[in-house]
């Protein structure tokens, strides 16, 4: 028979930290903690698989949950010698969601639950605190109303508002005994007014509409947008965590408190945290109080005015770094924490793997290993490789002059510019119309993760390093700086005011998460050092993985960037992008207009020096390494004006008659440009492009082999084949290019001719291509949409929906589809490798620095990735992993 | 040793029919021809096997060629008492060209090659005739001239007519003796100046340059287009044929002539052919002069004024008769002969398999079943099944009221309307337009090949049965009339003018290539009868095949034609298709610019009876046989307008603003839209439409079945599947619909639900897709497309270079690509059948019509292949043959 409830508590639990999936991250820390035999007050736990069986059964519940819950009730009863539901001794429990993967903020949460009209005076009397009592039984009433019954939270502040007025006072600190229990009656009778139905006394029956609340909640659209974004299967559940109160609010002995046990900014092996005296918990998330220090270090480097835990509460504070290193020994990893102090006595909340920066957890990785912790297999599988991106981009050119607007926490580093906006929707309003813009709140709640997401940067002037803004953006990899309350916000006129700067919305600002700076316009970047714990991890899964990784580049710049980041040569170069610049385009343009091959070769001729020394420099940049160079490969149209004023712009350049240049253009319209008169096809119908590339690469060759005395080995790829012959065609002609290059020079350069394969055909017929051509190179873009028949460009109108519906688990345009557009790819390098057992086979669409697909590449024994420079580092972390999985290696 | 030339002549010959290849059409005939004991002048040929090896290595030929060629020819010399260049007693030859396939008219020819100043002599007192042994010089100068020389003829003819003017005059034959002399010198000055060489009087000279002249010919664009046109590999190559010469130009006892065994326009067993008294060689089929009739009963049919061979030469009649029963003994089919007559004596000079009609090509073929000279096997083998293609096609009603203007021979059968044109290259222009139009010429010649290929019908106002024009448009399948000698063509003016009515190019005329009548106007057709030797020959055809045929249908009038063409039910109905119809495009409009579901359900409410009504109809007329429905396949900007006046239009109609639908258009614009948000993605995301067809065939089906008393069996098909949760989404709709229908009519209709596999995903996913599709049909259009990724709007543009490179060996949306589309069908199929041992498999892309990929569709064991109805007896004799090739069944 199904086991549906865990109990836990007492030093000791019925779950343990594996049973993850059953209990969701809350409650199997929970329970590990309690077997750990920390301080952890009793409970239970609800499991997932009650979760799935609701929404499976139509909302109901399994035969014997009732039971269960009776039973570890009374178990908790037992244990701490109260009853719930009694007037005289009461129990109190928290109820609160705990999916297997950490939801910040998306699930709700009741505190205070079995207060009633006369619980509460038990409470008050056993506390010796009637303003204590009854203002628990208003945050119960509140949250109750709010989560459970779905009243908005406004009705509840108004009276509160409208009390204090009457009482002459502004701080809710300020309000007696007499005037919450004067609330709590008001309270009822909004509940009463607003559901029709009086407030549930009974103690049982709240439970129950809490356990409802919270596995209702697991549908409500945020919830299901932040799994969307996070790609959590809905099928995984939440459990629901039942757990005796301990109080945080009960005087000056109390406090309630957030912890990591590393810094979760820069990985530092220190306690890293915040905490309020007499708060109850959530108040600290929440970001409405400022929390202060745990640490003296810590508040002296943040300059905080307040007093640290280590100094008001020592010995509590002992207690927590004992509790920090018991976890961390028995984690073997860094820890995130909540604790309640009640009376001079600690309670342990929630343990859980810390959300970190990328940078904390390369240095958290790389310094277990240096502990001897874990061994450096466990450091490269610890590490997700997106998060590298973190690492990689510009950062504030520190010699830049700024002028700093304000300070804040920094809660998520990096830095990030753009325009201000003042609301979630307004962010991502303008982030889909390409604008980078920084998302500016008091405060962020559940409402805004769209928003966040979709801005550069966040910025908040309330809440401190573990507010929902700052817990979220580093979750993303977001800059965030949280707490500058020297800015003022207005939402009404959309202004910042800060002393005598009045920034409105579309000003352009900037953020430093590493520092906490707010600065006025956008600041100079510079690129980052990858050094460090970065050089470290990397140097372990360079020496691990065995798929190469290349970079796709056409630029310089992107060149030296890619070699930067560890990149073992070009693996793309895509050719045409060098003939959109301003001097290119004109001749470029002038060959597509004309008639004959005569002129096309004359404009072709302009173009050749041009191009032969973007090859010279891409071989001076890339000395040593291979350079891949895809021959021309867009439509001729592409390079073509389009609006009425680059027509007349171009009439004027070129000397042409404006009607001339549109009929060649209108000539040149493709219905579907995708699969039209494109890369091979326009080399073997206008030979004289290509040649023209191909003379260009071996001149660079041939004079960077001078130069140098070593000479670069191009490899030359044909773009969009279908059928042998187009590459035996083109094959021909770069050999008698390379031929009659090669004895003019009197040099020999070794090269290599080889395809794309980006059409299904071309993965069908690969053993017969791969006679003549001596690499592949899938071209997986192009291959998805073929393989799919779905137009990149025109999915965005109802991939969403697909997505929705279960139709596609994920785009396959980021991660490569196994099943068809994989299949494919086996098929190709099994047959291309049976005609050519030396056959060099990569793949250079964007799939080359997806980590997913990059597992993919291995297991199909691929030879390298390539991907964009940036992603570089990414893709050599998930080489490293591949193998790993590869090999099934345990851990250490 | 490869033997490179083969002797004939004399009652036997080295070669032999089945040596075709080698020999060439010619050569291998007349091998034959002297094996059977007919009279052949003895000769040589050289094989094509030469030819290879001449445009393999550089254009030189094999060693041994001349020893061989020197021995052949003193064979001849041996056979007749003569000697090659002996001015005594002088053997004189003709040198022509016989390919594998016949290319008439397409190749050159020498005649009288060996005369020269001294050789002319001889031959002059040998014939007794110095006018024609001049008037023979002077040919073979003219001929050698232009064809081996490459002197434009212009320059002859000039001199000629020049000649003619001095003399004071007017026909050719008024010229003596001494004014054919007096041509030869000049001529021969013609020549030394045009090539800055004296004309070779050496007679081995002559002959190898006459036989380079050959080999040079097979690669002239003329014969390049043709072999195109005919996908004849050009690695087949051409034979030579040096044959003693015979003369039909001596006197009134002798004469040239062409005949067919059997009538090639209407196959009736009758000897049908032409013949010149006292003419050479070539001018029968050239036109010039209007040729005689060889039976009495042919004379009278067609009224001739000319007396017929059968009076006039009844010996030699008889003995042509003779050889005509010999011949179709041997050969079993009817046969193209060519003979020359010299002084009495019938020298065959060719025999081949001769080109027909359909009409004539069923008639041979049904007949001669019955004479019991071949099986019912062999008559199926011997249809082209694309010729039947003619047969179909509307005739002319033979009660519409016609303006005659003139009367022609009925050259090629059939009916045709369009546009008067006077070159080739307007006929080109104007039919790639998509005008309907008619080539009107004198005379045609190979150049005017392209140009009979692009018109609908060819008329000529000279030459007979057998001119050029003749041959060739019956070839084609095109309607001829020919020698139409009433009309006078004026191309100066572009003009006909006929009595007192003039023609101008663009007015359109019909010409009734079963009469030779040509008319004025259009004029109205009708629904040929499909019976006779017809329908005998589709009868034995539909008792072997086993691959089912159907039709691609959506039109009642569509339905129909298919039944009454033989198809075995509906394999796709192309439901959009409806929608295009005037009053319903303002419905579908009306509910591609509704802004939600509620305006887009109210327009598609509006769309349900008329779609219910189409479906009903269709199951009507489809009675007992499957009707496959597809739902809606395009995207919807397809429906929206394109114009500014249909903008205005539509805006008038449904009483939007224009700006609105711009702007909705606009929204809907699709970079490529055959990659886009069509097929079942518009079904999963606009589920009302979908659900709206469902409705309207369900109740469709319900409603017949209770008029007929027998339910329709409807089979839904889902196009443009990728993935098979696609598929369940909408298959689960279709369920619900039917479902919902049938228990509210108490109605119960079997139906099944499939899918189209027209992307490599489904193909490859296929087993998967098969658990919950019941069929599949392959849509090898898109699959076509997808795989090659390649768009068919835009492969115009370069198909032609791709298929002259031999890049393409013919175009894939033609017939299926084995290699990459076919393999994917096979793979498809197999997974699918895997799943499910059941599952019906067809075809219903274009390729379901065309012969060659109904015989891959056999070959890969589809169940049926679906076509347009006009294809469908095509599909039906195709798949026939696909049975008999798939046995393996020998020829009876």
């Amino acid at each position: 028979m199904t086991k549906w409830v865990y109990s836990f508590g007492n030093g000791a639990a019925e779950g343990r930290a594996d049973m993850r999936n059953l209990l969701g991250g809350k409650g199997a820390g929970l329970a590990e903690m309690a077997n750990l035999g920390l301080p952890v007050p009793p409970g239970f736990t609800i499991t997932t698989e009650v979760c799935t069986h609701f929404y499976e059964r139509d909302k109901t519940y399994p035969d014997g949950l009732d039971a269960e819950i009776a039973a570890a009730l009374a178990a908790v009863e037992k244990t701490l010698g109260l009853k719930f539901g009694d007037p005289g001794n009461p129990l109190l429990v928290s109820v609160r969601s705990g999916a297997r993967a950490s939801m910040p903020g998306m699930m709700d949460t009741v505190l205070n639950l079995g207060l009633n009209d006369d619980t509460v005076q038990g409470l008050a009397r056993k506390s010796g605190d009637e303003r204590f009592a009854y203002d628990s039984y208003r945050r119960f009433l509140q949250m109750y109303g709010q989560v459970v019954l779905g009243i908005e939270h406004h009705h509840f502040e108004q009276l509160i508002e409208e009390h204090k007025l009457d009482a002459g006072v502004v701080l809710d600190t300020e309000l007696t005994a007499e005037d919450w229990r004067t609330l709590v009656s008001a309270f009822k009778d909004v509940i009463r007014s607003e559901t029709r139905r009086p407030f549930p006394q009974d103690a049982h029956d709240q439970l129950k509409g809490a356990i409802d609340a919270v596995f209702g909640s697991w549908m409500n659209p945020r919830a299901v947008t932040y799994r969307r974004l996070h790609q959590i299967p809905s099928d995984w559940g939440t459990a629901v965590n039942v757990q005796a109160m301990v109080f945080g609010n009960m005087g000056d002995d109390c406090a309630t408190g957030v912890a990591f046990t590393r810094d979760p900014a820069t990985g530092v092996n220190e306690l890293y945290g915040e905490y309020l005296v007499n708060a109850q918990g959530e108040d600290v998330v929440a970001g409405i109080r400022t929390p202060q220090r745990l640490t003296l270090a810590s508040k002296e480097a943040s300059r905080s005015p307040l007093p640290a835990m280590e100094e008001v509460m020592p010995d509590v504070f002992a207690e927590l770094c004992k509790v920090r290193r018991t976890l961390e020994d028995h984690y073997r990893d860094m820890q995130d924490i909540e604790f309640t102090v009640e009376r001079g006595q600690l309670w342990m909340l929630q343990t859980r793997t810390g959300k970190r920066t990328a940078q904390a957890a390369l240095k958290i990785a790389v310094s277990l290993v240096e502990e001897g912790v874990i061994d450096k297999n466990e450091a490269i599988r610890r590490i997700e490789p997106a998060s590298l991106d973190q690492l990689l981009h510009p950062m504030l050119d520190p010699s830049a002059k700024t002028t700093v607007l304000a300070h804040g926490l920094p809660a998520s580093p990096g830095a990030a510019s753009g325009k201000v906006v003042f609301s979630a929707d307004e962010a991502e309003w303008l982030a889909g119309r390409g604008e980078a813009v920084i998302l500016v709140r008091v405060e962020t709640s559940p409402e805004d993760i769209h928003g966040m997401h979709a801005a550069r940067g966040v910025l908040t002037t309330r809440g401190g390093m573990t507010s929902h803004a700052a817990v979220v953006a580093r979750g993303m990899g977001r800059p965030c700086v949280a707490g500058a309350g020297d800015l003022k916000v207005d939402y009404e006129t959309r202004t910042i005011s800060v002393r005598n700067n009045k920034i409105e919305a579309g000003d352009v600002i900037t953020i430093n998460g590493s520092t906490g700076e707010v600065i006025l316009g956008e600041v100079p970047t510079i690129q980052p050092e990858l050094s460090g714990d970065f050089a470290t991890l990397m140097g372990w899964a360079d020496a691990l993985r065995k798929l190469g990784v290349r970079a796709n580049a056409e630029t310089p710049a992107d060149a030296r960037a890619a070699r930067n980041f560890g990149a073992e040569g070009i693996g793309l170069s895509r050719t045409e992008h060098m003939f959109f610049e301003a001097d290119r385009i004109d001749s470029m343009r002038e060959m597509i207009m004309a008639d004959e091959e005569t002129g096309r070769r004359a404009a072709l001729a302009k173009l050749l020096p041009m191009q032969r020394a973007d090859f010279a420099e891409l071989f001076r940049i890339m000395r040593g390494l291979p350079v891949t160079i895809r021959l021309l490969d867009p439509p001729l149209h592409e390079f073509l004006p389009k609006t009425d004023a680059e027509f007349a712009e171009m009439a004027r350049v070129s000397g042409k008659d404006v009607g001339e240049i549109r009929s060649r253009t209108h000539a040149l319209h493709e219905a579907n440009p995708m699969l039209g008169h494109r890369g091979c096809r326009l080399g073997i119908t206008y030979p004289e492009i290509y040649e023209m590339q191909a003379v260009a690469i071996f001149e660079a060759a041939i004079a960077v082999a001078k130069e140098t005395g070593k000479p670069p080995e191009p490899e030359i790829m044909v773009p969009l084949i279908a059928t042998r012959r187009e590459f035996d065609i083109l094959r021909e002609m770069v050999d008698r290019v390379a031929k009659a290059a090669m004895d003019k020079a009197g040099v020999k350069i070794p090269y290599h001719v080889g395809t794309m394969i980006e059409l299904p055909r071309a993965a069908l017929l690969a053993g017969e291509i791969a006679e003549s051509a001596e690499f592949f190179s899938f071209g997986t873009n192009d291959l998805t949409q073929t393989v799919f028949g779905l137009s990149r460009d025109d999915a965005a109108s109802f991939i969403g929906a697909y997505q929705r519906l279960g139709v596609l688990k994920q785009d396959p345009f980021v991660t490569i589809d196994t099943e068809g557009v994989g299949e494919l790819i086996r098929i190709a390098s099994e047959r291309g490798r049976a005609t050519r057992p030396d056959l060099k086979v990569g793949i250079c669409g964007e799939h080359g620095g997806d980590p997913a697909s990059i597992r993919f590449c291995r297991e199909v024994r691929l030879d390298y990735v390539s991907c964009s420079p940036y992603r570089v580092p990414i893709a050599r972390l998930a080489a490293a992993q591949a193998e790993l999985e590869d090999a099934g290696t345990g851990t250490a």
